[in-house]
């Protein structure tokens, strides 16, 4: 018996689009967010909104004006269906209208002819579920033609079962990445590894699906997004579904794990990142737009919340550490700031505790709100704050704005641990959520400098161990479960060795490729076997990070670059250089790895770095509640999970 | 406090080797095979190798004759050290002499200046231990030198908890490879696949580490060695340490799973393959042999065991399943056999049914054993056996010999699911065991064909499926441990979607280049939302192998190439050619994807297709001991959750 694939919605034509998309989960002209197939947390707040497309040139016109009488109604599987004001009991909104243009595809983009959309719209703020189960959301537009949507707000056990989580996120940090790590971080002898990684301790592996909710490929946004909400989005977005306005934070929303955290438990919460702190992984626990570029927001709703549409009551982080100074000083020191507030002065207001620096960071007591901003933009990676120093010079990057250098940075594992001091001291027997970022594993990767990837993610185990000891110090490993897991993946893999005396000696560039050893001739890993550089008690890092043999390593897709496989001395790597301002046209980089194999890349002209890759990317759970981490599942399973452990469903209805 | 990384051994220099090494796992010149760190299952048999190494020239030469005095103990933890002919109750072997040559480096080939050792040795026949527990073998040589080896008897469980085990390999499977899989064969919906891989309902997911024993690459060979006796190796051995003979068959031997569970349980033993049966994964259940090259005498263990040297008593597989005729029928019709033997004649006087195309493959009865051979060399690929079938023509490759089309292939599933019946019906109550290996998912990542590579995947997942629902219908499911794992890696990985209309209408390379979409812009998989191809119930394959937006893929190292990243129509690729038969220089092959990107490679010139990977690798289990599979571990540690699931452990002793 055959089975037959129906075909749902239109047949996809040149006006479906995939490179680019109308608008990202609506293929016909009647859009409802969130979309069909959406999971809920009962209880947890989110926004509606309804779009109704009147195409007016393209393929897709179909000569309609906006449809401005469009209805909604929702039914649960045992009622009969009701207007969404009514059902959510909230007042009905108000008639939107804009327009948007997009290219139907590359041709289109090329000949610059964009197709022009004409919306109405209307939204729906702040409405939950009260029940669990399954609804229909029906949106009838057009004098005839309906969009449904099924939802199904999740029926989960509601007893807690852990006082406190910690997730910590490698981001980009694939199983093959973590495997190099452990190559070059731990000794082998005849196969057997002496130590192992924190990570390889953890008693259950599960799989997640990273993608976004339009394209197999995700960013750090949305997936941290789904990571934090149960909800799939957009690439880009924060918080909330992507709709079509012009207006970046008027976007549907949806409460997060740390919001619902603070609202219905009132625990502590932490936010630690090496990344600039409006980066996408922080933001996304506390930000709520379209764009993950809204680098002042973002940061002031940190402190404050949402500033527009009626929204959570969030009250601000206990924890708050990472870089991005530039998004704290406002403009009379260089810096973008919301409204322009100097953020700083603006939290010692509010009772925290600031700090520029690891001297005064161990400093803090743990009973303050602590805010700590510790270099503008990405904080110096592992390898340069521990083994080239001289790479932390002039840089005048120091946090408090006046262009010193910050040469006193504390790495993910001081942050960390402070972070849970804090948290801890804070959390009135309430429990409390950190989050703790890796961010430049993905950073290096980005920039194909793999040897600085590895480092942030040997940073990212000895953090793990750190924290794993810290718990069981403090007697609360029993209740809290920890979680490592990336965002997405990168697609890194190592496959064998080179031998980077044989390769400089060689005139060639075809010559160079022959010092690459493959299979057996891959050998063993010199980064442990040889060198003298030393670290403390159970921390493993490479003992030389620049032996003769390394690693030939490389991601899937790329732009052109040189690899001469070894060690960047000088800092993070510019693989690849723009040619010219005015039509981005990136080649390798003549100034590094001079002596090395050029490889012409594989991605449009406009890419300057590598990218992010589909695979399923691991996690590793420990403690109560772990058992439910194990197996394959999406992404937003994480967020449910995690929601279960804290008794979070339907609590306070 | 510091803490010092001891340096064991010589300080490396260019004698250490890296590229090359003298010997794997002996850094010194007194060599001990197993080496130290090894592990054993408590009465495994296996063999024991010293060596003297004698350097004559080169950066080690240290003017000493061959060493004809060396003595070797054993000790247990708790007993004194005693001569290893009195240890073991065997008699002490004679001593043996020979020489090899090799390259301290790559300088050293270029120059053709080898380094000359004389070796002097003696070998320790079919050996073992009868108590678990840590003993120390002591080599003492070169009056006054010592190598120790400290070796591990595991003491496991030793009651069985598993009637049947199934260990399907993908071989080349890593966690990014199943992920596109997925992508391609099952439709998704706003984020929310709407089927699932089998592989997604297993309850329990681990990661192996693939590494061999003397390098961090490993190759089929050796890692199924690992797989199978839970002792790493060298690249290229089949189960044996590899020692520095010229003689391929002298090599120490260790027992495998299929002879342990024959030996000591007498159950059915199943060997299903897409490759040519001599091929690394399925020989290395029989086969001991330095050189996995040794088709010949591969193909004639399967049903006599090893030739030579005391060994096991291997009364011969019960179904042999797979391609590769040509080591089957002899130099009569152009094969190459063991003794110039007609295989086929020789299994039907030992009573096989052997059939050679799937027809007759479903005749078979199920109580007697069989040999099904179903082609010349590697067997048709799922996407020209079911899509592009034109492509079963002109092959002349049936496995009678009379060099005839094999039209009529089976594919894994038929395979595995007859295998299954024959095994069940033999086992008299005593249980079975089988292992399934999709082959080509290997070679066609090697040949940087992707898609019939996830062809080969998704051909996997739909003989799991089956087989779970066979084991289902036949009772069998509760008392049969399933096991999915892969061998090793390719560093493979998707990271967006390509517009191949847009590609092919651009005139350079790099404005070909344009038509990659990353991110936002990798969009849907259209696989499965476009096409009119269908399947058999519960099967899951794309709808469309050519559709306008393709998936950009790739890995990591590569051979010159060109990339235009659409389905090869006329079977699998040949990426990369040789210009010089004298010295060897692959470049892009200008009859493939000639409209496409070139891309030159990373690898030596002599290295035709892609390369193995880096990366720990999923192990997927369902079933009775399925708990044990979780976590992180090394591959020989899946040899010991067997062993220790059928109740091997002590068994007999």
């Amino acid at each position: 018996m055959k089975f037959t694939i129906a075909i749902v919605g239109l047949l996809l034509g040149a006006a479906q689009g995939q490179t680019f998309q109308r608008l990202g989960t609506c293929p016909t002209f009647g859009c409802i967010f969130p979309p069909d197939q959406a999971n809920f947390l009962l209880g947890q707040f989110f926004d509606i909104r309804l779009e109704v497309h009147a195409p007016v040139n393209g393929t897709e016109a179909n000569g309609k004006l906006p449809d401005e009488k469009f209805t909604f109604t929702v039914a649960s599987s045992s009622g009969s269906p009701a207007p969404a004001a009514s059902f959510f009991s909230v007042a009905e909104p108000a008639l939107e209208r804009w327009n948007f243009t997009w290219y139907e595809d590359l041709f289109a983009q090329d000949a610059k002819t964009p197709s022009l959309v004409n919306v109405t719209s209307k939204a729906y703020r702040r409405v939950r579920f009260t029940a669990p189960g399954t609804y229909t959301a029906t949106l009838n537009y057009n004098n005839g033609s309906t969009t449904k949507a099924t939802w199904h707000v999740r029926d989960l056990p509601k007893t807690r079962r852990a006082k406190n989580v910690i997730l910590f996120i490698g981001d980009g940090m694939t199983t093959n990445a973590i495997t190099a790590a452990r190559l070059i971080g731990h000794k082998m002898v005849n196969g057997y590894y002496q130590s192992k990684l924190a990570l390889d301790t953890f008693p259950v592996i599960g799989h997640q699906m990273t993608h976004s909710i339009d394209s197999f490929i995700t960013d750090s946004a949305n997936s941290a997004t789904a990571l934090y909400t149960g909800h799939k989005s957009t690439v880009n977005a924060l918080g909330v579904y992507a709709d079509s306005s012009p207006n970046k934070f008027d976007d549907p929303k949806v409460e997060t794990i740390a919001e619902l955290f603070q609202r219905l438990v009132k625990g502590a919460v932490g936010i630690v990142s090496t990344a600039f702190l409006a980066d996408a992984t922080p933001a996304a626990l506390v930000a709520h737009t379209r764009d993950r570029g809204q680098y002042g927001p973002v940061v002031d709703s940190f402190f404050n919340g949402v500033a527009n549409y009626t929204w959570s009551n969030w009250t601000g982080v206990d924890v708050l550490f990472g870089g991005g100074a530039e998004n704290f000083y406002n403009s009379s020191l260089g810096g973008l700031t919301y409204l322009n507030r100097d953020q700083y002065a603006e939290a010692k207001k509010k009772g925290y505790g600031v700090v520029y620096n690891n001297t005064d960071l161990q400093k803090l007591p743990n009973n303050q709100r602590a805010l700590g901003v510790f270099s503008v933009s990405n904080m110096a990676k592992w390898l340069d704050r521990n083994v080239f120093t001289t790479n932390l010079k002039n840089q005048n990057n120091s946090a408090d704005g006046l262009k010193k250098d910050a040469i006193d940075q504390p790495g993910l594992k001081e942050m960390t641990l402070k972070a849970i001091d804090i948290v801890s001291a804070r959390s009135n027997g309430s429990g409390w959520f950190v989050m703790s970022e890796a961010a430049s594993i993905d950073k290096m990767l980005h920039v194909l400098d793999y040897d600085r990837a590895l480092g942030e993610t040997l940073e990212l185990d000895d953090t793990v161990r750190a924290t794993i000891a810290k718990l069981k110090a403090s007697g609360q490993l029993n209740d809290t479960l920890i979680i490592v897991t990336a965002d997405h993946g990168h697609g890194f893999d190592v496959t064998g060795s080179v031998d980077t005396k044989y390769l400089q000696a060689q005139n060639t560039t075809r010559a160079k490729r022959n010092a690459v050893g493959v299979y057996q001739n891959a050998g063993l890993s010199q980064y442990v076997m040889t060198g003298n550089l030393t670290y403390a008690n159970d921390s493993h890092f490479p003992s030389n990070w620049d032996p003769r043999y390394t690693l030939q390593q490389g991601v899937v897709t790329f732009p052109d670059r040189i690899e001469d496989y070894m060690v960047n001395k000088n800092g993070p790597r510019t693989p690849a250089v723009n040619t010219s301002a005015a039509l981005d046209n990136y080649v390798a980089n003549p100034k590094e790895h001079t002596h090395g194999i050029l490889i012409n890349g594989t991605l449009p002209l406009n890419e300057a770095q590598g990218v992010h890759s589909l695979t399923d990317v691991p996690v590793y759970a420990m403690g109560p509640g772990q058992e439910l981490f194990g197996g394959t599942y999406n992404n937003i399973d994480i967020f449910y999970k995690i929601a279960e452990v804290y008794g979070l469903s339907g609590k306070g209805l």
